[in-house]
């Protein structure tokens, strides 16, 4: 069938939709990649003690919530210009949520940036190398989900979505480790309580990506990933903290 | 102008549609009483050293988590079958943002509860007292922007925003507390570290109704309430880590 003015028409909004799309696709990839920046930058910042660099990834979180900002603003115009169904839809929504995640993510990075000048005026403790392990299995697993947005590839989403636990169990036996040093010396006490944040805020972070993991399922799938979800059932989002780790 | 057929139909289409809305902001208000007796729970299991209260806070976050779960299906079904715009559209995004929120409140009071588990294995620290008084200003934080977003009331919503300073206050001195009484006797640590986090719940508590406010404004008003954030423009979410004040 010879192509109508009509169908012209139609072929040329679906194409101008498709590149809106990728359009808002592309925006969260770029948070994605600032937030990664972000992350590197404050654990930099908190193991080589530099205040300066500290200072920068604080001020740079505006960037990523004006990021977060556009992505909202651009979904919410799709959505009531487009009125997209199925896959657009679930497309739209997934931007949404994981824009949101990588806000928090975002903000989560720029108070360890924050914590760490604070930490930096007492002498280094031990518990650093620990941390230093957390931080980079958080890393990792940003990455990794980040990645899995990308290609859509819902395998890799599930294997982050697992490796959460590691990050979980790091936290709890950094949070005794960090108790056992208060215990030893009392100057050691304002320092470790802001590293017990700082561990916090990257067992957070892995919580978040877990979010990201489980959209990525949503959007490819349609469905959500929620059968065997690795951690304890009541403790979803504070998972160290049951009654039986509270930590 | 005599009613057609068609004209029936419409008006029967936004009537079912009117009922729906109604429908997810009367599970959105659900939730909200939900969350806000959870809160109240978990402080007086935390208050009363009450375990049995603790544990059934913890069980119950799960009907928090369906309610949110519920709502975001009911939404996203809205927005896909009826294509709304303008304030359906905002009532409808609105209800997905504040379920959110709702949501992130219950873990972080079935957290609180939690703790409280452990708080309460050690002898009472005098702190408790101050965290009474942070306690009871987060509980009514959380009533008046319920309140404010049943009665849609702009007013009150950015009262409750703007007495979110006085929660960040109360927090930034009180961590202050805390850190000497661990000074003083390492005996108060462990229990003083989960009150750290326990008073840190309750500081993000606080967040999330300023979220809930900003939601309000922008259902009322079509709007984003972003003139003069009442914290440091560069910390929006976790206040009382900056530079100045690294708590």
């Amino acid at each position: 069938m010879a192509p109508t003015a009509e169908t012209h028409a139609n072929d040329h909004t679906v194409r101008s939709f498709d590149a809106e799309l990728d359009r808002l696709s592309n925006t969260v990839v770029r948070a994605g990649g600032l937030v990664e920046a972000q992350l590197a930058a404050a654990l930099q910042a908190l193991v080589k003690r530099d205040a300066a660099l500290a200072a920068e990834v604080s001020a740079k979180d505006n960037e990523v919530d004006a990021l977060d900002q556009e992505i909202q603003d651009h979904a919410v115009r799709l959505l009531a210009l487009r009125q997209p169904v199925a896959e657009d839809l679930r497309h739209i929504v997934g931007a949404l949520r994981i824009a949101g995640d990588l806000e928090r993510i975002g903000d989560y990075a720029a108070n360890v940036a924050r914590r760490s000048l604070v930490v930096n005026q007492s002498p280094p403790v031990k518990a650093i190398t620990a941390l230093a392990r957390m931080a980079r299995l958080a890393q990792e697993i940003v990455k990794d989900v980040l990645d899995a947005y990308v290609e859509r590839d819902v395998d890799r989403a599930i294997v982050v979505w697992r490796r959460d636990e590691e990050l979980d169990a790091l936290h709890t036996s950094l949070f005794q480790e960090l108790v056992s040093y208060m215990m030893e010396d009392s100057r050691n006490i304002t320092a470790c309580s802001h590293l017990m944040f700082i561990a916090k805020n990257l067992e957070r972070i892995g919580d978040h990506a877990t979010n990201i993991a489980e959209t990525v399922h949503y959007l490819a799938l349609g469905r959500p990933l929620r059968a065997a979800r690795p951690k304890g059932a009541e403790v979803p989002t504070e998972p160290s903290s049951g009654p039986e780790s509270p930590t």
